[in-house]
């Protein structure tokens, strides 16, 4: 097949919406900027002869009926919302790819008149990153772990739920549903190091680590910082801190690379100087490939925030309790994905991913296969996330192949 | 004198400002229940013959030249703003208190024509929480610790400055100057159970607590919680909650009522789900009747500080450094409040005030009495802060006995 000509230029553009102007950008989903790159998406999207589908939360999918509607589809993309501060690759890149790889393989069928056996669809899902609702907002309704109205009923800090903030971007669809994939593709920038450390430009992620994801609430009472006494105060920070410093303590006893913890984000109630604070509520996560530190580092935190309440004098409530649990995606497209990689002239390395991407949502539903090119340093969520111009190319091509081969050989047949 | 009548439905009335429906209320600097209740006060003062004047910095006073401008001033009064989820009593008691304490000696003055040596000022000051802004907005101010134009250009969590937010609810005075107080007199709840415990219900401030107060900055780097391996991390956050756990067992471990020690206000950056915190910067306060505690607690504070910010990968940055140094109100006022409980057949007890008040700032330019009613369960910032009507009703009478013979006998003669 050919290389696509016109992702660079396309991906440069998309780089400035949201830019922060330190390299990374500010697409927070139902932001100003993640409408723009949206329109953006859809404006693309049609421009290329896709037919463009809304769904009721927000995913955006194009549509190539190569064969016709009731052949299998054969779906990639990922995700254009962003961290606050987050990087410019994230989840943008898999999305500006597969618009340009599944034209590529559109176009190239018609100029040699070969047949193909399956469809072709990109989609951008809603929401991924969670940095304002629940993660994989989109991917998870599409997938039926949560209905639409649990879904658009979710609020963001304000107050305000998805269903007002799609709403108010346009951004709420009432398209016919979209065809359920076959397959799914997803190439995303591997948000870790292994692929650089290795020296690999291309990595087919075999696994994902598991994750516990828990919100959890202390619950005390407003006083003066001047006068209560200590033993009188009932601090739900002070156990909030506890639980901060005591996950980093089990992650770091832990083997390197067996249990990864995190307090990303902690709302504090009043927040307020001169106030005991009454409320805290830790956005905690526990992560490893390995069910059983999986298991065994939750039962520590529990044992963690039960001391932590009756320290503080607090209560405590889990608000939010979600397992991910360690996985792999699909052998057999793994290995076609490793034979287009040498058909291109490259040599794939085998990588497990430890961020959650759209793709563990659906592997749920079908076969489903990442590919990945390096991270800089590792660097991901961040303004100085980075891959290399050449190796952005080398993934888009790599991701053509494989579609050009899933389409013509269909699913069964693909190799 | 006579037991003013007005006081208990104006208190009533003045606590419905801005309730939250659970017995406290949120009359944060700026807000619309604080204009509400600014002009709730203005239209108190006015009715009462006061004559109202607004600074530059929205301090409310209301004056009574009881015997011409050029007579020295005796000035009593307290804040009117709250904390996000505060009590009722502290802070707008003063002021309804004086505003009635104040009309009663003038009009005793009037009913018997009794001469008087001094003139009566009622002040409410701005922004004494630092809910909203630094706190003794305009106390601070008034007695030239900090400039108007640097109090006014201080901002708020959304870059709000205070010139703006004065300016949008109309209390940006531009009214001449007030007088300089001769004396000043404030009249609080104790907010600490010191009263309630020993069984008395009038108390005499003698001393106050010092502060260190500091804002302490962590600046780290975003990165994505998943795939970071812990030891790349530079977690803010993790640094914050070492100091918030270490200042905790800094206090536990001193002397009971040694020290105090809190974290109140949090901000953490960008605070979203799956990324390490970036920054965090963490509002410290070491509280102590004892110079050297304060002194070495502050010295542990800073050892504390390194340590978290090495273990986190992290550097630091104190954004601000306030100390208030423990101090002693004026003893001949002192007597003069013991003797004046005693006239209306009450003896007070000494104490201390743990927290801040604005009658600490004006301290450092006149003579300067705190007088005190219980608090139950000395309660305070909280919205089951309470006090007894029947206290609150003693209090006014001492308050109106401790200005009328300062008014009638003036500064000096008043014993």
């Amino acid at each position: 097949m050919e290389c696509p000509s016109s992702f660079e230029p396309r991906f440069e553009a998309f780089s400035k919406i949201g830019s922060t102007g330190d390299g990374g950008v500010d697409r927070v989903e139902g932001s100003e900027a993640n409408a723009k790159a949206r329109h953006q998406v859809v404006a693309w999207m049609s421009e290329l002869g896709f037919e463009v589908r809304i769904d009721g939360i927000g995913n955006i999918y194009g549509l190539l009926a190569l064969v016709g509607a009731d052949a299998p589809w054969i779906m990639t993309g990922s995700h254009i919302d962003s961290q606050p501060l987050g990087g410019r690759f994230d989840g943008a890149y898999g999305v500006i790819a597969g618009i340009d790889a599944a034209a590529a393989v559109r176009d190239r069928l018609a100029a040699s008149g070969q047949k193909a056996q399956a469809n072709l669809a990109v989609v951008a899902w809603a929401g991924e990153e969670g940095a304002r609702f629940k993660p994989f907002l989109g991917s998870r309704v599409f997938t039926g772990v949560r209905s639409f109205e649990e879904a658009l009923s979710g609020t963001d800090v304000e107050g305000r739920t998805a269903r007002e903030v799609l709403g108010a971007i346009g951004f709420l669809g009432t398209d016919d549903p979209p065809p359920r994939p076959a397959a799914y593709v997803e190439l995303h920038v591997e948000c870790g190091s292994h692929l650089e450390q290795q020296g690999y430009r291309l990595g087919i992620f075999t696994r994902w680590w598991g994750a516990h994801k828990l919100d959890i609430e202390f619950s005390g009472e407003t006083a003066h910082t001047g006068p209560t006494p200590m033993a009188k105060r009932k601090d739900a920070l002070f156990a909030a801190a506890q639980i901060i410093t005591g996950i980093r303590h089990l992650a770091d006893a832990a083997p390197v690379g067996d249990l990864h913890t995190s307090v990303g984000k902690l709302v504090v109630v009043p927040n307020s100087p001169n106030v005991v604070p009454c409320l805290a509520t830790a956005n905690v996560e526990l992560r490893s490939v390995k069910p059983d530190v999986l298991t065994a580092s939750r039962d520590r935190l529990m044992e963690l925030v039960a001391f932590a309440a009756a320290t503080a004098r607090v209560t405590y409530r889990i608000v939010r309790d979600d397992l991910r649990i360690p996985g792999t995606f699909d052998e057999r497209l793994g290995s076609l994905a490793r034979n287009a990689a040498k058909a291109i002239g490259f040599d794939p390395i085998d990588a497990e991913t430890l961020p959650g991407h759209d793709a563990i949502m659906l592997a749920a539903i079908c076969p489903t296969l990442m590919l990945t090119v390096p991270s800089r340093d590792g660097l991901c969520h961040h303004p100085l996330e980075w891959t290399d111009p050449e190796d952005l190319k080398l993934g888009v091509a790599w991701l053509g192949t494989v579609l050009d081969r899933l389409v013509v050989n269909g699913l069964e047949g693909a190799t």
